[in-house]
């Protein structure tokens, strides 16, 4: 299914554009006027203009063919909206509007439907916050900025079953730096579903990772062909709400979905090469790890480097806590570089650079690991308490090993401002920086897991 | 073992003390002098003056008595230092000097312990970055403030192993917002160990909750005996380094510990009582739960509340898949609740007070559960998303239900600038706020295990 107008239209219609403040009609239209490359036509039979826009009394009366309407008026009158739509040409819609079947309004839903049906128009939703996609400047989440920041444009596309979650999602992943290609919330799924977004999302050039929250899908089968096809195709990670009994009631009244046994679905993503996160935080580990890291893996053994020697015995019981294999240096690289180091610095498996370490020293490390036959993956501990840590080391080390593209590096860094200056600065040079050491071993652990599928 | 005076003297000896700009007895001397009410001598062979104060070439010529030195001069001094410290009749020090059995200097350690025991002097270190004591205004640690931010006063204290981690951890409870009592880094411990530390800490009126970060330890029986003693008065919780083949190797290489055998340990902890944390994450969720929380929780039943259906799904899953109880409030409760919230409003287990939720919803709710004999505990999850979520939330009735220390109560909230400034908001006003719902019900979880036991 070909969805690129929901995320590219440039003629849009605002259906129930407003000029009352706070109203979902007016901050979506706001949002429009905001991106700078767009015509949009506010459409509300009260009003003849809108925030300084000629405002229309139907989307028929719009001089040209919209490509795309926006739905926010409330839900009796939906149906006849979606009418209009047709008879104008329009087949892609975004209703925003509640009160169809999640409130038991199934006639209404049906109606809807069957109208939808009649001019062939795909809809998202209805029930949901719709779209957001960060190059298309489509943005109909109706939160205002201030509370619901947007990431940056980025590669990373979300789906998400649930409104609120999706959000909450969203506005952290804004403010932890990741970047975003498209965020889809669905609601209802009444034409387009999950498993028509995630396809989509797979064949779309901007979509580097795809993450889905689900509660409970509307067809098991075709949502388990498309998650394969997909998974070996580029990273899908999952986080699955219903997974308990108590999870599962919760469900029911939140979305009604029915959130299946969850076995069958840990199964199913298995099975189709699904990351499989249970927990948000696992999410955003796994996005991070699958964003930033460029390079395929060769192998799963895992070499630690640390400044701090308590963070590389965490590090090291992580790796082997999760069934991973710690690397054992070749005795020849090993020597060379116990030679070029302080004589009490540790040359194992972890290298310990000691309190006093410097750039140049984790340069000989990094050197050294990526020599190394027996190394497949680096995690670099850098703490920044002590004082030796410069920013030298993320231009002149970090930055320079990793763009090499020969071995996955990942680094954990743990601390307060000047700390989490400098993960942010690691991050914009394009390696994933962890505040704790378990985070990062999970989140490479996923990363093995993925290629080793595919 | 009376450790007072490491805490609370007031007339100091600062051994090595430096002009030099970065070097650690400059750094140690410079903090005395911000600490307000100290008297402070700096002693120094080669200088007249440090830092426009009056130097001495040996503790000995100090005028009257100080209670505690600082040493922080090369390692084949100490031991001579030492002896001038027991003459001057000096019974605390704290040797932030390295150089000795960690490297192999056993005999040098030998002297020192010696030298220690002929005047009987109580010594942290060496080998540490000694002692913080937020009340006390003792501070040891010598790395500059710019990198490692000191926690505010508060209930917690901390004993580490190792000086890099625990100075990660310190910096990034600072960054938090944790209040902290005492931080302990006691190095090699050569005649105070992590069990006079803790056993101190027991009895310290200061000290609410007490977190350790151990490799190994010198004397096992001791340490179970007072772990027992201490955790049957107040929360301890405990990471251990070192629990898999790979984390001892590497301990082995760090502190020169045996780390033994995890499941020796794990056993241990658990009889004694002491919260086990498995990764540093969980000792900063453990740490905020015990910190805030005034109120000894009846039962182990729980209530979810909501503004975000998903969330509320996240948390019943987290309660049934971490072996927790959902509550299920009484029909009379429900129904009367049911009446005042909007129809469409799910009145269970969570109870979701939908995306337009109000104060004065979570008021109803909150009301609710504290009435309610089924509750014992309530996780309050806050999505700040949503426009309706006010200030007032947490002054009109996060903080009055709190305050009224009738059940547990933890919250939730996940976003970026405006939900982290509400978190903050949250945890000043005395409740425990968590980004994730798992990370939420975890905590709690640590909390029941804990009073369940005592």
């Amino acid at each position: 299914m070909n969805l690129d107008t929901f995320f590219r239209a440039d003629r849009i219609a605002v259906i129930g554009a407003s000029r009352e403040e706070g109203k979902v009609g007016n901050v979506v239209f706001k949002n429009f006027l905001e991106g700078f490359d767009k015509e949009v036509f506010p459409v509300n039979p009260n009003a003849d203009e809108v925030l300084g826009y000629k405002c229309y009394k139907s989307v028929r009366d719009i001089p040209g063919k919209p490509e795309l309407a926006i739905i926010c008026i409330p839900a009796k009158f939906v149906p006849g909206a979606v009418i209009e739509c047709g008879k104008k040409g329009i087949r892609h819609v975004i209703i925003i509007s509640a009160g169809f079947k999640e409130v038991g309004n199934d006639r209404l839903e049906k109606d809807l439907f069957n109208a939808l049906k009649k001019y062939d128009i795909k809809c998202i939703g209805p029930n949901c916050l719709g779209v957001y996609a960060s190059r298309g400047h489509i943005d109909t989440l109706f939160l205002p900025k201030n509370r619901l920041k947007r990431p940056k444009a980025g590669v990373i596309s979300f789906v998400s079953q649930s409104g609120a979650s999706g959000s909450a999602i969203l506005d952290l992943a804004a403010e932890e730096g990741f970047g975003f290609a498209k965020f889809i919330s669905y609601g209802n799924a009444i034409n387009v579903d999950e498993s028509d977004l995630i396809e989509y999302l797979g064949n779309d050039a901007d979509t580097k990772v795809i993450c889905l929250y689900v509660e409970g899908v509307k067809d098991g089968r075709k949502f388990l062909e498309t998650c394969k096809k997909v998974a070996a195709k580029k990273p899908v990670i999952a986080i699955k709400g219903g997974i308990t009994d108590a999870g599962k009631k919760a469900a029911l009244s939140h979305t009604g979905s029915l959130a299946g046994s969850a076995e069958v679905y840990f199964g199913a993503f298995k099975q189709a090469g699904v990351t499989i996160a249970h927990t948000l935080e696992e999410v955003f580990d796994y996005m991070k790890v699958f964003e930033k890291v460029q390079v395929r893996p060769k192998g799963r053994k895992i070499q630690v480097i640390t400044n701090g020697g308590g963070f590389g015995i965490l590090c090291s019981d992580a790796v082997a806590g999760l069934g991973l294999e710690m690397s054992e240096m070749s005795s020849a690289v090993k020597n060379s570089l116990k030679k070029k180091l302080p004589s009490i610095a540790a040359v194992g498996n972890p290298v310990d650079l000691l309190g006093d370490a410097t750039t140049e020293r984790y340069r000989l490390a990094l050197d050294a690991c990526i020599k190394d036959k027996n190394v497949d993956v680096i995690v670099a501990v850098v703490l920044s308490q002590t004082p030796l840590i410069e920013k030298e080391i993320i231009t002149d080390v970090l930055e320079e090993f990793n763009n090499r593209k020969k071995k996955p590096i990942v680094t954990v860094t743990t601390g307060s401002e000047f700390s989490e200056k400098l993960k942010q600065e690691i991050e914009d040079s394009g390696l994933p920086c962890f505040r704790f050491p378990f985070n990062a071993v999970r989140a490479v652990k996923a990363y093995l897991e993925y290629y080793k599928k595919i």
